[in-house]
């Protein structure tokens, strides 16, 4: 494991995603990956700062870590950044008023957002919600702005269920984008900011930072760290 | 009305839409634009030659036009030109089995189609059936694929029910292009070949032929043909 170490050198500080790299998303809220578990807990033993950084835009960050804690995982809310609270510093930022196109799961975290007489449209990984009827909606309001402002949390093209593969925020923001003919602002991955915004709540430069797929690629190797 | 009879010097033959030019698609079928019906009957009184070119994907021939004579067109169903029909003809050549997430309205079109163990999407504007589910389905088809062949149906943006503005399946063609990372072949206007079909069913060539959209604006003046 000589090879990995040297790759370790100079690092400071791990980002990991969550959803496909700890665990897989499904029915019963999910299952861990094998080996994920201890190689988190490894890690957080370890040097190495660690933050979390999702773009999953279906839960609240208390409801994706009470998920992760039952499924073993040693986290906390304030060690993920995830791109709903994000999003909601943007809006009051600019006084956007969003009408919401999300899951009901993430709502919570926009509860002390004014959504009356909306001036933009926020989608999110609805699912379910992605109907004929909600997309219509969506696109009606941006139609109706003169300057129509559409911010997707995220622009994944799909992801992995464990019933299979399924549309993903993306698919949707570029069907409303096509419609309107506008371009949407994405808040989270791959957004610069938004790893910035990671980097800063654990004090870490990006080039001091490990990619998360080596680590998650490597597993077995965290008990070398 | 000098000007619009010159500019309708060498012209033979004249294509019409008919969504949104001949009628309002909408709640109890629809109602006919103000004027429209007795353009239609004056230009089929002249020298002209008429050709109905829609890409209205929900209806078959025989339910379009039936609906359109209950509002008092004189059309029948050999003289529209529409993309279900031309489809089937490339489904055929082609040795193409396909998905078909479609409206029902329009399902009849398809009878003779082969749709077991599909190798091709084919997508129309199935309204109601845009659901998430049936999203994620064809997505899979597609994804499944070695060679994803998409087939779409026009790629309109959206369209005016009495309801309000609604998309159209050019918004969950863009989804399945992102998601899959494939390019559509439509069906359709604006294709080329679309409109040479319907040329040819009436024998004129394109420099012959009025554009539909000043006829549709000019209802008033089809009394001076």
């Amino acid at each position: 494991m000589a090879a990995w170490g040297e790759r370790l050198a100079g690092v400071r500080g791990v980002l990991l995603d969550i959803s496909g790299v700890l665990y897989d998303c499904g029915a019963g809220g999910g299952r861990a990956i094998a080996g994920s578990v201890e190689a988190v807990a490894r890690l957080k033993q370890s040097h190495l700062k660690v933050r979390f950084c999702t773009n999953d835009s279906q839960k609240s960050r208390g409801k994706l870590v009470g998920l992760l804690r039952r499924l073993g995982f040693d986290i906390s809310e304030d060690e993920v950044t995830s791109p709903a609270p994000a999003t909601c510093q943007i809006l009051k930022e600019r006084g956007l008023r969003p009408h919401l196109l999300i899951h009901e799961g993430v709502r919570s975290e926009f509860d002390e957002i004014d959504t009356s007489n909306p001036n933009c449209v926020v989608i999110a990984d609805a699912a379910e919600g992605f109907s004929y009827q909600n997309m219509n909606k969506a696109f009606q309001v941006l139609m109706e702005l003169e300057n129509p402002v559409l911010i997707s949390l995220g622009k994944g093209r799909y992801y992995k269920e464990t019933s299979g593969l399924v549309l993903d925020v993306g698919a949707y923001m570029k069907a409303l984008e096509y419609a309107c003919g506008i371009e949407a602002e994405v808040v989270g991955k791959p957004s610069p900011e938004f790893f910035k915004a990671a980097l800063q709540a654990i004090g870490v430069e990006a080039h001091q930072v490990a990619q998360e797929f080596e680590i998650a690629m490597s597993y077995d190797d965290a008990s070398t760290l």
